[in-house]
């Protein structure tokens, strides 16, 4: 590992590198005694600095794919990333960035077990002699149900608000909306992609609205990296044994479609990763397995597609009876 | 329809309306012959100026999914659209714009078949008062296989040359070579679509290198426009009886994620749809309805996956014996 110039490895670079390390092992086990299969895993190097290591989990009893991926990059920040990225990018020398974070994104094989996706990552931003001009977190969960069942989107919701209040219970609220306007699809009349969760991004210490130090800033984002145990956990044990239909099946097909579109055409953290030269299969990994464009979807009032769509305009899931 | 300001209806623009609803009534019965089923038109509006006639074919004998797709669309060229149009975009006044063009996507139920795309249109790009600044015709067509047929790859290529040389011997060699560049998964290491075919944009009349006149360009463009029966037809008849295995419909599933990833994330032709207010669901009609993202992907040395992929490297398919 490059430790001159602007990827000197500092105490907190170091901090940060077991942080993502550690966060990925304890999900990879989430997922593996959620399933009971195994997760296989590959290494990468990113040329210019850094890598990443992915864990891939295929055809298990639960999850038909599912990745919990960790990467720390690091190097010349391209200037294509740059103008997407936010932050305080320097602009009259040669921009560094180190970034690390762990990336989960989960499809079971049954319709009735909601996709979920977490992600949490750290971002530095520095001169080539590593002096620090920015550093921020970013992150959040959120889920996309593939059946109509308000409760799990109730109980998603509980169990992050939950997390988030006993760091300040101004994060949740915030954070819900952010993650509300950030997974639409503009182009398909701003339709949500799930229902919702948290999100966050250019999350900095003590900065307004919520002034945690350091410390508690971590500790947050940290619990959301988390919260899965909590807030999905008793979703699949509750849904994964039910029985489906051809059509609640045909219904998954046709959201996950709506999921690729997203992630391809809007998520920025596919885009950042495909613009830094990370490993595509790892970056592209949130795809599914299976997806489908149908001609046309029979959207009848009282059917399970009318039901799920209407799921997808955002409302205060926690705050319901 | 307006007839006012940067979207008056001169005689050229009523000629190329004329002539892109007359390629679409053609191809649609060149389809419609090869399939034996019907394809269920839709018309559209756009806010802001003109709209479109998207036909579709929908679980036909041999096409699981084939849109023919008309659209006549004008009014103030929106910013984001014209930071990737090319052309000469007035940047002092308001630019106005009219396009009018016809796109095709089939998506074969049979892996054995290959998808195929063609598109010609014109544009043009105006002040508010109507005067001119810039005019030109883009278009071609492309062949996706998801079996490796070699000789299919070479029939194509040379219905294609045959069709161009016709009118300039160099246009075929200039715009397969372009095909070769343009349909590219940067993000896949690069990786072809397809095995090509030709592509075109920004061709004006009596422009360098080839410097035919108005009347022998839009010949030219015609002759692409009408380039499938003769270039995919043939194809279609001797490949649709033929038996397939599943792993030669998960290879063309797998092939079909490479297809979306290219629309959603690098055409420009999908992009400035979804830019311009075009009607979403005709602008996605490429999108195959159904796609696969697998985990992996056997690609052992002879096998079906490998002689796929080799074919991919571009090549100078027509000059093979």
């Amino acid at each position: 590992m490059k430790t001159s110039g602007g990827t000197t490895r500092t105490a907190r670079r170091e901090a940060m590198a077991a942080w993502t390390a550690q966060l990925q092992d304890e999900i990879t086990r989430f997922f593996e005694g959620l399933d009971g299969g195994r997760f296989e895993e590959a290494s990468w190097e990113r040329q210019g600095g850094g890598g990443g290591r992915s864990r891939l989990l295929v055809d298990g009893a639960v999850f038909e794919k599912a990745g919990v991926n960790r990467a720390l990059v690091e190097g010349i920040l391209p200037p294509e990333a740059a103008k997407r990225l936010g932050g305080n990018v320097p602009t009259d020398i040669t921009p560094y960035f180190f970034a690390t974070g762990v990336s989960v994104v989960a499809h079971p094989r049954s319709p009735m077990v909601p996709t979920v996706h977490l992600n949490v990552r750290y971002f530095e931003l520095t001169d080539a002699d590593g002096r620090l001009h920015d550093a921020w977190y970013g992150g959040g969960t959120d889920l996309t149900p593939m059946h109509p069942f308000p409760e799990d989107a109730r109980h998603f919701h509980r169990a992050l608000k939950w997390a988030c209040d006993s760091h300040d219970p101004r994060l949740y609220p915030a954070h819900k909306a952010w993650c509300d306007e950030y997974f639409r699809n503009l182009h398909r009349a701003n339709e949500a992609r799930g229902i919702g969760g948290v999100f966050f991004d250019h999350l900095r210490p003590t900065e307004a609205p919520f002034q945690l130090d350091a410390e508690a800033l971590h500790a947050y984002v940290t619990s959301v990296g988390r919260a899965l145990d909590d807030a999905y956990g008793p979703i699949v044990h509750a849904r994964r044994d039910l029985p489906y239909s051809e059509r609640d099946k045909a219904l998954q097909l046709f959201r996950r479609g709506r999921y690729v579109e997203f992630n391809l055409v809007h998520d920025r953290g596919t885009i950042f990763g495909l613009q830094t030269g990370a490993r595509t299969e790892s970056v592209l990994m949130s795809l599914p397995p299976l997806a489908s464009w149908p001609a046309s979807v029979d959207h009848a009032p009282g059917s399970i597609e009318a039901e799920l769509t209407a799921m997808l305009a955002p409302r205060d899931w926690a705050a319901e009876a």
